[in-house]
């Protein structure tokens, strides 16, 4: 098959049938037919070389795993890790890998299942915008624990993990967004299947053993959108990544399972989502890549909210204007806005990232919203509190919902806007790798000391040149 | 809530709206509102005693846990649990728990995993007819392990196997037959609860976290239909008695999770049936119990070709004649019977189970058709093929699945026939507690001596006398 980028861009040969389908409206019918979707995935991921990414997809790799690690390290310390170990560590075996930011060590699949909990906790991983799936979660928690079974080069690793991340993101392409309607917690659900691929991957299977571990794993959904609010919602990276782990351990001893999983009569295609568009799974495998379409959030609350969060912090950083120094705050945006974050007076930290009132004015107060701005104490901090009471918010449907117009009305009558096309962030707005660095370093202060933050992110950037991957995990632990 | 006995048979209050309705026709919209469903379950299986449970479900749970166990020790030997353990075994934490059938002792975990694959392989455990959920697997592979990491009464521990058997049946009535259809193994799926119940049970949770365990429990269904045929088909009950187990660890330790998992929106039910008639799992909770159904399969084999089988079986016995003196053979049935089981020269004691002719002759020939019928070397046998040569079968649709019409032409000129309405093994011919020692004892002969298996079956017949649980464990391990 020879298909051009523009071509795989637009959907590709196999997948263009459903592309002028209302997503969701084709009904119980599969929207594309299957094309031996799950052998032709397990020959590319088996054949796939580090040698044969582009190089903007090693730095893609090498961000999103920057990231995740900062995520799994602010993570660490809450009560949903604590309670986890609490319930499990005692049945750990041969404590061979390690937890980032912790100082216990566990047996792989509680490593995988840990590490997978913290970095989701607080919903400020990474996402693949067209299935919001959190790719990282469930692939590097897996093989990060198993580099501390086997020995593993940092470039058979990033490999490994933009291969697992091309296999779910491009699973979940498959069936969104039918499956997510259904109820599935899709980052679960298709990273049982990342998580696999990537750890076949460094297990070196061939592609009879990738079939079977593709198949293992499809028995093994994780994740119920009903559970968002909950632990469990944390659980779910956590849990794939130790289906994805025993899928393909198993399969490279033999055993066997149905080797087209996929698209098979009464198999996960079937039983998870109404409609499948199975070309997004198969088309320009190799030449263009899901996993380059990752982004990473630049603040801990809801997409929906950023727009709004950005123009404040670019104002405040051009005006260098004080909160005691504004009269009013007007935002312009998107229904979608007041809808799902629309608190006037939330009053815990959680409730604050569903208050754009409150993004708003710490976005002016502190030039940020990372986890600590969703702190309880800064929830009720009283120059926090008078100046979300001074934010309006008109909603219009006519503006985008990646867009918005805010305007900060000051007590000596200047009058400031700004007008957001897309948010830091999105795929137009990428976050810089310093900006990354200092999400990353942001998270982990409290947890590791200075020297080993700036080690640890600089062994994510020469992740590719390590001759061990076992060493950064043992870095990134307390 | 008052329901007297016929109204709970007849499927309660809350059931009854659905009871009139096609089955699976119904569309996405559930069949019946949401009542609670899940905190009434919780409620429940917290507040149930032992002594609440009459003298027939405590015989019944008896039955049902000697009948797993003898399955579980019969699997023990196979490809698939040797590979199971090669890939797994090395990452065991302390060996608290016995494999049934083995030497090996493992953590929790992994014994409720490797038992639980043990006990299906065959596909010679349990069945809940209504639902086609071989119950036991997920549950008492569970508990057992659990009772080997905490002091179990055997009191205690029946009464968690029912519960367990009770909660992953009734939410089987509950979706079957659409989930089913949709291409879901529906023991590993509803057994997910099921172990997470009777887990739950063991460990003293409040309703709080009963709820918190079935929420967990749900966010992690296991199997696909697809599978049928592979080694991960006997992985579904292994890993839902883990996922059960952990979801009642987690909840004990307050790790939180949606309370309306089953009925609530984004749910199970919603992601994984189309239709819900939710007073299957509500009414006449106590007063009707779904574990009192369950039966057992006196022949290795599916269920269709049984009727055929007890007849030859019958017929050898009353009138003693050899192979050899067999002229024709003649069955008539429903045509399902070669649709399933139409195999004329099987070569593989796999594809032996396929073949109602093979099935007619060994019953003919050996009088049983346990596990040892289906070994390759029996279906290549000179004597079996000559006779099934002989065997013919004619199908009627107007002949029910549950009965069979089985002629024997001798060669002396006798015509012997035998007509059977009701299998044995089915509801209305259950086997005898000696018919399921005799199953017990040939699943477990080659692998325990004699004297072993008596006392695990006497260990088993008394298990609610039992003051630890985990000798019974112990006692079973090789």
């Amino acid at each position: 098959m020879t298909l051009n980028r523009r071509d795989v861009l637009a959907g590709g040969a196999v997948g263009a049938v459903a592309l002028g389908a209302t997503p969701g409206a084709a009904g119980a019918q599969p929207t594309s037919a299957p094309v031996d979707v799950t052998q032709r995935l397990a020959d590319y991921v088996v054949a796939a070389r580090y040698e044969d990414l582009p190089a903007d997809i090693r730095q893609q790799g090498r961000r999103t795993f920057l990231n995740w690690m900062g995520c799994a390290i602010g993570g660490s310390q809450t009560d949903t890790v604590n309670k986890a170990l609490a319930a499990l560590a005692l049945f750990s075996g041969k404590p061979e890998a390690n937890l980032l930011g912790r100082t216990e060590r566990l047996d792989i699949f509680h490593a995988a299942l840990i590490n997978g909990v913290s970095s989701h906790i607080f919903d400020y991983d990474d996402t693949h915008l067209k299935t919001i799936i959190h790719p990282a979660g469930p692939v590097a928690s897996a093989i990060l624990a198993l580099s501390q079974h086997q020995p593993v080069s940092g470039a058979h690793f990033l490999n490994a993990l933009v291969l697992g991340v091309e296999a779910e993101c491009r699973i979940g392409n498959a069936v969104y967004p039918s499956h997510y309607d259904m109820g599935w917690h899709i980052t679960g659900t298709c990273g049982t299947f990342g998580s696999a691929v990537a750890c076949g991957k460094l297990l070196g299977l061939d592609t009879q053993q990738m079939r079977w571990a593709l198949g293992i794993a499809g028995s093994q959904p994780v994740g119920l959108k009903i559970q968002f609010g909950s632990m469990t919602k944390s659980f779910h990276p956590g849990r794939a990544a130790q289906g994805g782990l025993t899928a393909a351990l198993l399969a490279q001893q033999g055993f066997t399972a149905s080797e087209i999983v996929l698209e098979g009569k009464d198999g996960w295609g079937q039983a998870l989502s109404r409609t499948h568009d199975w070309g997004q799974v198969v088309d320009g495998l190799g030449i263009h890549y899901e996993a380059g379409l990752n982004t990473y959030k630049p603040f801990a609350c809801g997409i929906v909210t950023h727009p709004a969060i950005d123009a404040a912090i670019q104002l405040r950083g051009e005006h260098l204007f004080t909160p005691g120094e504004v009269e009013a705050v007007e935002l312009r945006a998107n229904p979608l806005v007041l809808s799902l974050t629309g608190k006037t007076a939330p009053q815990t930290g959680l409730e604050g990232k569903f208050s754009v009132y409150h993004c708003i004015a710490v976005g002016l107060i502190y030039g940020a919203a990372g986890e600590r701005q969703f702190q309880d104490a800064v929830v009720r901090d009283t120059a926090v509190i008078a100046l979300r009471r001074r934010v309006t918010v008109q909603t219009d449907p006519a503006i985008g919902p990646e867009k918005a117009d805010l305007t900060v009305r000051l007590k000596d009558g200047r009058v400031l806007t700004r007008h957001i096309d897309n948010a830091i962030g999105s795929l137009q707005r990428p976050m810089s790798d310093a900006m990354l660095e200092a999400k990353f370093t942001d998270l982990a202060k409290d947890i590791l000391p200075d020297a080993r933050i700036r080690r640890i992110m600089d062994l994510c950037w020469s992740l590719d040149r390590a001759p061990d991957v076992a060493e950064i995990a043992r870095t990134a632990a307390a």
